[in-house]
């Protein structure tokens, strides 16, 4: 039983929950609570921790081994306020989109693309949903939240480990690829001429979502093949970003 | 100027920003941030306090009157880790659904229906979909979070003032004040056989969504006069459900 924080696995684990440049240098990524520990693919763990109190109260892991650390020392471990009792850290299968691209051979394609999103809830609701519509990956650039932050894991609700993530240095280089390969890209943009429901996407589609606040920037919305617009009522700015990707991305679903 | 924290009006502030009961009796909730103050409507406007480092960075506001309240009192005031230094304390308008039900007398109607959403980040969220896809109102159960909770009003980015809101003691009740004036209520559900983008919905049409992690509860599915889905690939068990909301209410939305 590890008793104490200067173990060096358990602080190794608590740089994976808050740095992000931890978590890319290893390719490793910590999850805290039991659903995301069963839907974990079990090749892909690297180390379970459980707290005393959980193995008072559950059936010990079958499907791997693990390390029982004190409930001190746990709640250090969890970034919740009510702990679970259950962490592990999983190997990422982040990878470029460059790489990712050329793994699509087939005649449709289906892409989010992420220019600068900020919010962990936003970033985590757009990965569950691009699952939930048929999305091929989520790419994004280096100015959006990092995937394997702990909120972010939380909001994709297990889609983190089923999604296809890839990660490009900018919008410029996603689009480029994208050309290079026969993708559209389709921008929301609150100026686009186009009404998202009023266009046929192309077999080989990307949706481009840009920054919360600032929307997309002025060069990715250049480079885009399309400018959409969803129309809106009342004296609304702006649609959340997530609900903005939701809604394009269930028009323009794989059917 | 205020400088005690034991300032009847400043008490009551604080009652304003953490009690929904204070809310509800008084009929009065309190928003934080310049934005939020320069959208609310002045004839709804009821006191605003100010920070003297807003004073000393900003003009004064003109269009009403305000009360300077020390720094140190005002971040007592302020739910937020950084306040922006000027809160107003605003009149509500929430009804209940069958004093609202009344007020639309069009041959097309469409209302967002809320039993148990918890979340207030998504209860916000979908308060500012449901004026950008044009609905009339949102109409919320007993068990819904509170409209005028800070963090909701946050997310709705000034919706809070536009969208009319309504409550009800239970589902049960919204159903039947739907059926009695023509409203055909359409319930997102799991298990609904008709796809959302596949029907035609009426002229008076209510989107019902439940709870975010038990979903509708089997009496409201009851009630309701069609149980629609949202189709899901991969292994997501269910959408977010502000996600849900946003692409039944722009599916839906009038034209």
């Amino acid at each position: 039983m590890i008793e104490s924080l200067s173990n060096a696995r358990i602080k190794n684990v608590i740089k994976l929950m808050t740095s992000s440049r931890a978590r890319r240098e290893q390719g490793l990524f910590a999850v805290e609570g039991e659903k995301m520990f069963l839907e974990a693919p079990p090749h892909r763990i690297e180390s379970v921790f459980i707290s005393e109190d959980y193995l008072n109260r559950h059936k010990a892991p079958e499907k791997c081994s693990y390390e029982v650390v004190t409930d001190a020392v746990y709640r250090k471990l969890s970034d919740t306020v009510s702990p679970q009792g259950i962490l592990c850290v999983v190997r990422s299968e982040e990878c470029s989109f460059k790489e990712l691209i050329g793994d699509f051979r087939g005649p449709c394609l289906r892409l989010l693309m992420l220019e600068g999103i900020q919010d962990p809830g936003n970033l985590g609701t757009m990965i569950r949903t691009a699952e939930a519509a048929g999305f091929d990956a989520v790419i994004a650039d280096n100015n959006t939240a990092d995937f394997y932050n702990p909120k972010v894991i939380r909001s994709t609700m297990g889609s983190i480990y089923r999604v296809r993530l890839a990660s490009c240095k900018d919008i410029r280089e996603a689009q480029e690829l994208s050309r290079q390969n026969g993708v559209t890209v389709y921008a929301a943009h609150l100026k686009g001429e186009a009404l998202y429901d009023e266009i046929s996407y192309s077999a080989k589609a990307a949706i481009l979502i840009g920054n919360e606040s600032r929307g997309l920037s002025d060069e990715a919305a250049q480079l885009s093949d399309m400018l959409i617009r969803i129309p809106m009522k009342g004296q609304t700015e702006s649609l959340n970003a997530a609900t903005a990707a939701a809604i394009l991305m269930y028009e323009s679903r794989p059917r």
